[in-house]
């Protein structure tokens, strides 16, 4: 059974991608033991600093979507809310087959 | 030091979506070995079957690079070829910071 793929992108206010990405990286750590969480990956577009990409790799939808509402996690979202140029959009979802690296 | 994250897709001609998959899951187990792989995963859009998703990590650039000189890797390639709707677009290119699930 394929697994939920999902990339996305967070746009910061103008000098902030720095500390949305540190925000996101304490993120991972969150949900490294999440049900169902098996990839969660921090990038950036050094062309474009404010914008903070994430790819992730979960079970399921449903436990993507259950990880949003993990306390310490909805704590990290609301002070990543302050930093955020505009409404954030759904990434790119996306059925992952298979491949090597991940657990 | 970040490392290089390649998200890109190849587009299939009709009814060849599946056979391009396959050739890349088969690549994802060939460059498990290549120098600097740490991810290479296979997904598709339910709603494009015709294009297949490759997500790199890779240690560097030139590492990437390196792996398309491999001998089974171009074989690889050369039949993936036939397979593909016109010319395969760059993929996006991003700087990895962290994260959760990666070697």
């Amino acid at each position: 059974m394929s697994k939920y793929f999902l990339h996305g992108s967070l746009n910061a206010i103008e000098g902030k991608g720095g500390e949305l990405a540190d925000l996101l990286l304490e993120a991972s750590r969150l949900v490294a033991d999440a049900k169902g969480c098996s990839l969660y990956l921090i990038s950036i577009d050094e062309k474009v600093p404010e914008t903070v990409w994430v790819t992730e790799v979960w079970d399921t939808k449903e436990d993507h979507e259950n990880s949003l509402k993990i306390e310490a996690v909805r704590s990290l979202i609301s002070k990543a809310v302050p930093l955020l140029a505009g409404q954030p959009q759904r990434g790119h979802e996306l059925s992952f087959l298979g491949g090597h690296g991940i657990s």
